[in-house]
């Protein structure tokens, strides 16, 4: 029999998803069930929600879209960090809580998972201000909500809830008839912006265009990369946002991060005399605490949510047909002068010393190559990612915004799993690595192989840049992260571990990595307690600053 | 200078707290130096925020109150599943979570940890459920707050929540003038519920007292004992609750299950005249699917939230005052018959044959001794130890009620901490485990020396038992379970761990843990994936009924 469970991972298919995160629990195990037996899709069990969570995140960051499924109550709360996480950045994640029986539901039991009060729409509830939309499933409505509720996704790119019990998921259901859709269409009031857009071109001397990461949420890169191509318009990008472009274009001009940008691109960028932002958040840690010098007076930013113009906020557009147009604007190629690049990846060449920070980031900048998936953790790793010059063909996964530390671990294996052919390079602490390190039992079931490079620096090293150096509390159990892997389920076919003291043992092991594309590579790389990227230290004491 | 910080330290101290668990952040930092110079108290800082909720429950449960501080919006979400769980079950938790400046917060910032949309209260909103009170801390309203809300903890010991931006921590304070208080007086209404409660009494023929959860949670174990003692009733427990009553007690009856129970017990219980319950809840998993057998129409239960009369039931009751009172009342001393009792602890003889569930609960059951502290996890190992009597003195930790799986690793570790004179046993699986794991760092970092039975049955066998036995989602990565105390930081000093696959081994194993009190004990116990407690598989028959 067709179900409604079985509709819902037909769409979920339509989608592009193949891969399906999560954790089972007994109110959502005869969904699973539907899984194991649909022919598109494969179940990846996770150790935990949140990890689940962040997975998908990685996974949807990659593929455009991603699932996963909890169970009711606790499988949900314990997913809702990644969920935030998610909607905070726009990430196109579809959660699936299986919850009780409708009529137990309905006599208000006293069941497991619950709060104990007969109430069971407390965490739907929770779940509106995290989605962009919900829907509670009935045998009546299902069809129409799964419909409703993933035209949204498409939409917005940011995630939806769907909460289904375990009878409506066993209804009977017809199969899809029409397909999904986002938002194609132009109205009167995008063509007038789009006007607006080409008449600023048309009388701008200096403009910048700047990509964000909500171009990535809808999978518009090569759309954008089309247009700047066709007009060679100067181009930036926050760390927020960073990939969406391809950092070699020739009228790429670095990375801006306000007041810590390069100081040409700074300046090239603050004097613009228009700036076109797409899918552009200017949070305060992309922007050197909002340092950004250009005024929103020689602004046009078109967002998801919103488009201001010079100033003036309206929220009547649509932003993913607005953005297809822009390749077909008539915008005169620009002719005048970029700022001068300083791109410093030239070949590393290591020394017996003991590694530095410095020495460490100019190595994995050799060490990158064109292809690769950078993932940085919020951390030290981040800020040592962020102001270098991605290679062609590069994507990069970050959290700046919503920030949460221990993301980026699961989220590079989803996001391996959703492109094996792209050798997926993780830059990590240990003190981010201790609150998801169970996923690492999943990497090497499913057989995944990225390159892990596992900081140790003997705590939170980004918050004794922002406040108490030498407190306790930024202090964190020393582990031995070489024995991780093998504690964790691995076999020498599945994976090599290294931990790395000298500029040369690194550069060994990465050679090796990079030669060897069967195994998982677990680098823990040894550096000392205060050591940190120029960039953080700057930026710490910006925080700093914020917070007092 | 004395500040609001330092206020609500002194409060903490004030309800018995010495530990503060948490992760730190950025916008909780200065809260934090406050912790470090505070003589009363220590902060342990935990792997992750989920962990430092479960850890803080288990610290709650043994001490009676906990804190544990977040940072905003990553961290609080994270622990929310957590402080869930203590709503549920009735767990005083103080969650304080560290928030941005005030000024940025009302300028409505786009800074890191929000949803990017200047809204800061989405996440406070989401508490409101989970807690019995929640305060935005400001400069003028700190003081009052704070006591408003831990009165509500004191008068209801459920969970709460403050939110503390760092400008308001640091602004200054007068130290506390008078102590906090729960509700202590009787009043006119609970008189009278007393008086019926004595007339209930002098008339049953065949009375039971059925002792709860919510007990426990105000500490009030002696003074239910004494009455107990001094009346010798007729006295049994769900497993939720198991612990409050001395179980070696001569008037106690054994545990009551539903139609799970040893049949003299049912029978007993279900044919009652008269059943007095205190706080007591009768969820499904605890009842067997709601099995009892006995009528509303003969019961006086008195709970936290509300009395339940005959049927009737009202919420103007107060239940600490209610439950002291109850050793004064005028009971005539119960001398009529009691069931006859099944206790099966007697010495176990261990053979060199590999171990299965029903021998592993039996070598459990003689290992077990006065004054430990027991944890269960919701798995078979819950199951395991249900059923059983426990030793004189004996604490036990489960969570069948909220049932999140991965809860009792963390929050062994916590209740560990809050009564280190009290060796604490951990039967947890391996599918359960994999959720928190690297709370093990923490626990051999402060040097905690629990034994810790780890059952390695190659998955979810509880979910096995319910649906999907041979179902890959029910599988698990197969770790190296006995290599994660070394992986994890430990040195010989610090812990031993043990592979054990027959009883000789087990036993083996359990004495040396018994005489080493000295290091943290880590047993590895490997059992057959679809091997489990009778008493699980009974019931995972009726759950499937529950769920389909």
């Amino acid at each position: 029999m067709y179900t409604i469970g079985d509709y819902l991972l037909d769409r979920l298919s339509e989608l592009g998803i193949t891969e399906i995160f999560g954790v089972p629990g007994d109110y959502n195990l005869q969904f699973l069930d539907k899984i194991m037996v649909n022919k598109n899709l494969n179940w990846v069990g996770n150790a935990n929600e949140l990890n689940a969570a962040y997975m998908a995140d990685g996974y949807a960051r990659t593929r455009k879209a991603a699932a996963l499924v909890t169970t009711f109550g606790v499988g949900e709360l314990s997913a809702m960090n990644g969920m935030a996480g998610s909607f905070a950045e726009n990430v196109p994640v579809v959660e699936i809580v299986g919850s009780p029986q409708s009529a137990v539901q309905d006599a208000r039991k006293l069941v497991h998972h619950t709060l104990g009060d007969g109430e069971f729409s407390h965490f739907e509830k929770m779940h509106q201000s995290l989605t962009a939309a919900t829907a509670h499933l009935t045998k009546e409505n299902a069809p129409a909500e799964i419909d409703r509720v993933l035209n949204t996704l498409l939409e917005t790119r940011k995630p939806v809830y769907l909460n289904l019990p375990i009878d409506v998921a066993e209804s009977p259901a017809s199969k899809p008839s029409g397909k999904l859709s986002g938002l194609t269409e132009l109205t009167g009031e995008d063509q007038n912006l789009l006007q607006e857009i080409e008449s600023a071109f048309s009388k701008a001397k200096q403009p910048v265009v700047m990509t964000g990461h909500e171009l990535a949420s809808f999978g518009l890169e090569k759309s954008i990369q089309r247009f700047i191509e066709k007009t060679n318009l100067p181009v930036t990008t926050l760390s927020l946002g960073k990939g969406v472009i391809d950092e070699t274009t020739t009228s790429f001009i670095g990375t801006y991060s306000g007041a810590l940008s390069d100081p040409s691109v700074q300046a090239f960028v603050d004097q613009a005399d228009f700036l076109l932002l797409l899918g552009v958040k200017l949070s305060d840690s992309v922007t050197a605490t909002f340092s950004q010098g250009f005024s929103e007076q020689n602004v046009i930013a078109v967002n998801v949510d919103e488009v201001r113009l010079y100033g003036k906020t309206s929220q009547n557009h649509h932003f993913e047909p607005l953005m297809k147009s822009l390749e077909t604007l008539e915008v005169a190629p620009y002719s005048g002068d970029y700022p001068a690049k300083s791109d410093d990846s030239a070949s590393f060449i290591p020394a017996a010393a003991p590694l530095t920070q410095k020495r460490y980031w100019q190595a994995m900048n050799a060490f990158f190559e064109p292809g690769d998936t950078l993932i940085a953790e919020q951390g030290t790793s981040y800020f040592g990612i962020a102001p270098l010059f991605l290679k062609t063909n590069t994507s990069f996964i970050g959290q700046p915004l919503w920030g949460s530390i221990g993301f980026t671990f699961p989220a590079a294996l989803g996001s391996q799993i959703a492109n094996p052919d792209s050798r997926h390079i993780l830059a990590i602490g240990d003190g981010s690595l201790q609150l998801t390190v169970q996923e690492l039992g999943v990497a090497l079931r499913q057989k995944l192989k990225p390159i892990i490079f596992v900081l140790n620096n003997d705590g939170y090293t980004v918050e004794r840049q922002i406040h108490g150096a030498e407190q306790a509390y930024n202090d964190i159990p020393m582990w031995h992260y070489e024995k991780l892997p093998y504690a964790f389920g691995g076999d020498s076919a599945a994976f090599k571990a290294y931990k790395v003291q000298t500029e040369k043992e690194l550069v060994a092991a990465m050679k090796e990595a990079r030669l060897d594309s069967d195994r998982l590579y677990w680098i823990e790389v040894v550096l000392t307690k205060m050591d940190s990227p120029e960039y953080l230290q700057k930026l710490a004491k910006l925080l700093t600053k914020q917070n007092s």
